[in-house]
């Protein structure tokens, strides 16, 4: 672009102000925007009274390697793991704040990437949702902390503790893909204790899938007000395996979770552990499912195991970032 | 506390659930907490149907040293910036965000003292504002994300572009002290290149008073509010010392600004020049000055130069956080 200094300069050789422009030359206006980026703060609409606000951060190491995700790749995932936590409340997402610490020698078109990836990501799962304020300072390690906003449109919000016996346990989503493209990332793309780049070419249509799913997950994030119009009891992000998080959710609402074998798929000890999926887990009252959601289980009344599958108690013990990620591979 | 586990664990020793359990038994509850921290995202009052919304990160580094900045100061100082940029707006701050990426050696007292800092930040410059969630997680350099969300009560939002021709230039706070502050820490308190703790008892009362502006600096953030009530045309939180910031506003509202030597103080280019007041800058209407707010200056007609002061134009080069912080102490 015009306004960007030639070639393609780290963060070290230009202004923070020059940053600042590239970045905002990317970023789609959001629709609930009152006054957007460039002043003290934005202030957004809230129609509904309330404002939904979470906050996720993607660290270099434990969260994500540079080797794996292009910048695209890192904004998207940002963006969408934030979408997805205000999608669990049932509310629409109006406006991200992206607070970025990059090291100096980042180039950047990396950080353009990055914008482009916030952008597209939100035009894909949450269109009208957009990147409203920020902040850039210089870190040795890349970190990329989202917090991002949405309103209700005058539905109540929906917790983790709401779950009722006789509820249908349902998913929109994933189970298990984005664990296994992680588990591709570190089998399939390293030279010993080094991460180093995709080589899509070398991947099966499924595996292709399973990557995206880790490094571009797309979750459900439009079904969360579906989910709350249709009388959603409780509702949450699957982040941490579908063992943790339905485990965490039977819990805050006082229930047993029977989850049925034949709904886990092929694989079901992929699907209840594997971490970072995004779906959506939710409960409502039988009979009521809406469209994108499938019946997993049932709610019961609480028991001496808050999970239980084909009978069995299930070991709630999910995802790890630190354990997951921070192995072996620099 | 009983929560928590016994001696002083590291992060690393101890699960994120015992952290995240001991930082919110530090955590008073927000005034507009609809749902609070626990759940996937938190729910906030936005009573007048918009939201006022910021964020601004510290870094181990560009921004503190913890050999300098105790958790208290750092919790303290991190919620005070982000609770000024609100107040900027005109708006009364409703709660905080809190991304935090610690170090795994990072013992869990200065984490919880971190939490006490950022209540007591909000109790004693925005009360009913508190943390409402927020994000834990591990990195090699201490971060500290924030972001803080704002009501405004049925007001308009004052922006940096309202400023018109005839206006005074008004300002409640500090001019200087942060970075007198900064210079006694780099000058007094460092062992060659790494920053050694703070003596207090080797300062005097002056010097004190200016290494608390630094490191636990105390904005005028009640006043934003008041001065939007009062008619405000413009307003800014002034961070980057008073001479770039000025220059922002003027530029922004395209009118030149004369700043009265005379309200500058004793030292007149520490005050153009120091960063991280947190000051408030505001125009107002001749004639309208509401408490709190000092004459500084008036606003001219769009000149040469967008600040003056004496009849001489003022060089607008502030405070830059890579420059000032960065230079040679570890």
């Amino acid at each position: 672009m015009a306004s960007e200094p030639a070639g393609d300069p780290t963060v070290a050789e230009i202004s923070e102000g020059e940053v600042l422009r590239a970045i905002l030359a990317r970023t789609a206006p959001a629709a609930a925007t009152v006054i957007g980026p460039g002043d003290d703060a934005a202030v957004i609409a809230a129609a509904s009274g309330a404002v939904v606000a979470t906050t996720d951060t993607l660290v270099e190491g434990p969260d994500f390697r540079t080797a794996w995700s292009s910048g695209f790749d890192l904004g998207w995932k940002a963006a969408a793991v934030n979408l997805a936590d205000v999608a669990a409340m049932g509310a629409a997402p109006t406006a991200l704040l992206v607070a970025l610490a990059v090291p100096r020698s980042t180039r950047l078109s990396y950080i353009t990437d990055m914008a482009d990836g916030f952008r597209e990501a939100c035009a894909a799962l949450a269109p009208g949702c957009a990147v409203v304020g920020g902040d850039l300072t210089v870190s040795d390690v890349l970190t990329v902390a989202v917090t991002a906003l949405g309103d209700l449109r005058g539905l109540a919000p929906v917790t983790r503790s709401g779950a009722r016996v006789g509820d249908a346990v349902a998913l929109a989503g994933e189970m298990g893909e984005a664990a296994t493209g992680l588990a591709l990332l570190f089998g399939r793309f390293r030279d010993g204790e080094h991460a180093v780049p995709v080589d899509r070419s070398a991947l099966d249509a499924r595996e292709r899938r399973a990557l995206d799913a880790q490094l571009r997950p797309a979750p459900p994030v439009g079904l969360g007000p579906v989910a709350a119009a249709a009388g959603a009891t409780a509702m949450m992000d699957v982040s941490d395996g579908l063992a943790l998080d339905a485990t965490r959710l039977a819990r805050a609402s006082a229930v047993t979770i029977e989850l049925d074998l034949s709904a886990l798929g092929a694989e079901p000890r992929r699907a209840l552990a594997g971490g970072e999926d995004h779906a959506l887990l939710a409960t409502f009252p039988d009979g009521i499912l809406p469209p994108g959601f499938r019946r997993i289980g049932t709610v019961l009344a609480a028991g001496e195991h808050p999970l239980m599958c084909g009978g069995e108690p299930v070991d709630p013990s999910g995802w790890d970032p630190y354990r997951d990620w921070d192995a072996t591979v620099a």
